[in-house]
């Protein structure tokens, strides 16, 4: 079942290491098929190197059930869970700890739009969430760690498609889009663009954030019905 | 039409993500053929792992008009045509969004002639463009994007051949030099001049120009009439 | 003799190159076999890309003799016997100039625990060993590098089981496992916990440990009796 | 002629890009039969993808004159000929911009001995020599970068055995060896320290001097009539 699906989270799966987001098994993508509300997502703690499509598990949105595969999946299952269900726009996320965006989740700290490699896919601030309490951590922690970015999100009244990634605090990014690949992609410029600001802040402690205006060009240049960017 | 520039512009393109220079499809280049007043550069948005030599598109230097291609040009084409059109002595021009070039231009800060690395092939500082203002960004955002640019060497009087190279603030860097080949030549040097000054700052926050005697000696062993460096 | 630990430590000697781990033979890595109370190791200064599973070194773990081999042991063996003499639990160990995990060690600092990637594998601070004495540098040096880790994992009152590294003093790491490949990983964890610390710590200098339920959560579920990440 | 010591100093020269220590064509090695007076060195701004070992160049040490050889010699031919004739024990030259050896040249700043890693190859600090003065740049600009280095071991009472390279204020580093390839070894350690003292002194600005019978421990156990390091 969900072959076509099956390969393309494999494949976005595969495509961490390809492009340094991960460290051993440090990562997993998932993808969704919203008809039939099942989600597919990579096994867990199996090594990318041995890894095969049919490897990966079909779990059911609604309950978390697993409905086939012969691995477990995920033990970040309920996190992606939490996120397709509060973000009924997208079509496939990716965890890792790659290394720049782990460091600010680390220190606790959102990423300010600073440049257009910045604004050609992020419309603002890449936020990161509050520290989770004793009892969100002690209870189902993975499930309460999709509910606290969802809150960041609610709380400062932004969108998953303007805003397509999380710093979760002390722990790692989050990132997503309309297909696994697309989460993927939107994770390497994440990762990207938490390096170039860690060494901006390094020439400039207090540089502030970018001009809205051009914000807003760049962005909308590429996302919306009136961008011109690419084969469109 | 223009089957060898095609070739060297479609070389000096892949030359980017082998120079570690982009990620996915952020740069161009592009290269001028000034007898016939056609510039050829790369389509918009198309991936370098699958793009044939045969999709550069041409484009008039005087009108901006598509005159061969089936794809579209580069969203930046307007930048380039605005260079070619100010500074009469290039022949190749090229914008990515290296790491570190793009550090600076977010901090807004130009590149100081620290060693003989800079020396070699910038005949002084280069530059970082003011901000663009809104109703810059609001026209025809990409012609002025290249008009800034040309200000800023206009007032700093200061000329396209001796600092082939500049920042635009906020985005990222533009280099350009004889040739398609020779841009990207500069870019890489100017990606590795930008990783060394972020550091040499970090040891010594106020660290000086180098001697204008030494940066004269290097500029000049390889450049102009007494030039002995190379195979010369 | 021991030709499958022989196995074991020359690929797990391999794997500090792939890794990016070692510089030339700046490394070396060790496995036990504890019911014959022998012990396998790189041979001294021998070069990775030469070195064969037959050029591992055989010695007792109880005299340091040479049991079987035509080379000299790595001459870091010392350390490693007291290591596998004080911590029973243990089947490997690994010694590294990794890149950050050394300037962390070069600065005297430990690695607090900032984030989840530390606390997947290290239940807590993983320290940095005094500065050695001059008589303990003048008599059997390799030895006593040993014993000063000891002394640090008996005087902090912590187990060589929950933290699996030592930063030694103006040296560098030394990290240990169940077993020569396991003690590799551990090895691969430092590296890229040093490297992140380093940069978190630019971010805000100031920055604490992370919550210590949280640190519990994930060391948990990763390890002891109630651990559920993985396919158990 | 000296077809063996041609080879060995083309190796050399492969080796730099292969340790990633140059860009481009920056960088060169060259190599002395003491015996008959020759040195063999890389041709100048020649590239490495094309270049073989017949493009070595055959130069006199007394007089720096062309022997053999259809190429021009490395532009820095002047300054390796300066340090053969003041440092009658080497064998083997090279000159570099890898990145973090280059910093500390830009920073004008000397490499302290701050771990093991430096004492196992460098007997103290890695000095960085003044800059040059109006007239040393303008008459022989090679040869005076020669003479500063040797005034610099000069004045400091260092010999070129201990402390087998050299920071050339700012522009770049040199090291040497016994040989070619030991030259190029030293160069891969010398690149090393370089990054890993950077971030020590980012993790502890004001970091002192690792302890001296440290420093001897390491350098004599590898160095001198009682080292036991390696085979031997």
């Amino acid at each position: 079942m969900l072959e076509k699906l099956k390969q393309q989270v494999f494949d976005a799966n595969l495509a961490l290491p390809k492009h340094n987001l991960v460290t051993f098994t440090w990562g997993n993508v998932s993808g969704i098929d919203r008809e039939s509300g099942l989600i597919v997502i990579k096994p867990s703690g199996v090594e990318y190197e041995t890894m095969k499509a049919e490897d990966m598990v079909v779990v059911a949105l609604s309950t978390g059930d697993v409905i086939e595969g012969k691995y477990k999946p995920s033990s970040d299952t309920d996190t992606h869970i939490a996120l397709y269900l509060a973000f009924p726009e997208i079509g496939g996320i990716v965890h890792t700890h790659s290394r720049h965006a782990t460091i600010w989740a680390q220190a606790g700290l959102p990423l300010s739009a600073l440049g257009t490699t910045h604004a050609d896919y992020f419309y603002g601030e890449i936020p990161c969430t509050r520290k989770m309490t004793e009892s969100e951590i002690a209870s189902n922690y993975e499930r309460e760690t999709g509910n606290v970015i969802i809150k960041t999100f609610k709380e400062k009244g932004i969108s998953a498609k303007d805003i397509p990634a999380v710093l979760v605090n002390s722990h790692g990014p989050f990132a997503w889009g309309s297909s696994p690949d697309n989460a993927v992609h939107n994770a390497v410029v994440l990762e990207e663009i938490a390096y170039m600001n860690l060494h901006t802040r390094q020439l400039v402690p207090q540089v502030g954030v970018m001009q809205q205006e051009l914000l807003d060009k760049h962005f909308l240049r590429k996302h919306g019905k009136n961008a011109y960017y690419g084969q469109i």
